[in-house]
């Protein structure tokens, strides 16, 4: 640990605030938690107004929807949906999140299933 | 504990094959760790064939692929899908599985989607 | 696609029982929807007695269960999981699964964290 | 849509920096893409030694590692240990967070495990 040269900051009240210098795809499975019923669509509803408000480029499928972005940018997305639920009278917000990142090309959420229906067609 | 009546059964080698008498809806990423470049399609497209033959209804997105059937069905092809990518010389697999079970109505991963839109239209 | 020499098998009603032959740890957080408050330990009170019964070997911890085994008892133990929250009345339930495969050595969950923390220590 | 009332701001170049006003527990498994081996532990480490350097309280399990804290410290520190796998020449990395808001209560990960085992000890 002691030859470990990262950069040094502070987290909590008296940091300087973090940037992470990466563009992101997230994709986000969020769950409210204590619901009179086990419909949540009025929930999903509200985060994709929540989402569409932001300007970031987003698709939403079955099981979640895939964001793109500034890291920074798509996590304090992804907390206003959270903050928008409890807005909404619910105490307790579960999300579940695959994100990745990478540095050698830029890659869309649409160019990741392009190359793989194409080489499935050959 | 003592007032648990969970129905008695063996797993391991002497078990009779359980059944779970449930209909999933599984959304899969699965990951090949170890892989010689950053790029992985040629494995999402050949796990994509795995599930093609499966003859279960799915469908895929950029960070995953929904899966829907009898949950025994979707587990027994999600492992065909890691021993798929095994095959093809990779020695470790991970996947991660968002999977829903409801029992008040019969729902598909479209219906989810039709639900959410149909609203957001209102 | 035609060169795919993937095994025949015919899921659903008339297929023959798939077997995976590999072994897995497999990470589950269990979430029931639809619960009369934000509190959800009773249920996971009852998941993990299930868990017990079943003789696998298993850890938890603060977001989820940690349980290792062949692949399809534990795949099998996890919709018993489910089954078991619908019966407590529960209509919907969402599981986030973080499953691992690997066949160039045997590895537990335990071996896992106690290579990362022998290296921590150097 | 018309009718929703959320805050306006600005995403990307020109917006004010958001600011999340909640605290969360973050369960983050990352997985570094197209190492050399199938192990990772290396990668672990390192991550590992990120967070310890953030001040976070967090715990290390075989499936990932639980972070608590302010919602923003939270997610740059995740963003972080992404920064910190492709300083080491990674050029893919994919995480899975699972992430949880609460507003009725104060709630570590530690209480969550202990009122499971309380329960369970009845």
């Amino acid at each position: 640990m002691h030859s470990f040269s990262f950069p040094g900051y502070l987290f909590g009240q008296n940091r300087a605030k973090m940037t992470v210098n990466l563009n992101c795809i997230a994709d986000i499975c969020l769950i409210p938690i204590g619901t009179a019923t086990p419909s949540v669509s009025d929930y999903v509803v509200e985060i994709q107004k929540v989402i569409q408000h932001s300007g970031l480029k987003y698709k939403m499928h079955s099981a979640g929807t895939a964001i793109e972005g500034p890291w920074d940018d798509v996590m304090a997305l992804i907390g206003q949906m959270h903050e928008r639920v409890h807005e909404m009278g619910i105490f307790r917000v579960q999300s579940d999140i695959r994100v990745g990142t990478r540095t050698d090309k830029v890659q869309s959420a649409q160019d990741k299933i392009d190359i793989v229906e194409v080489k499935l067609k050959r």
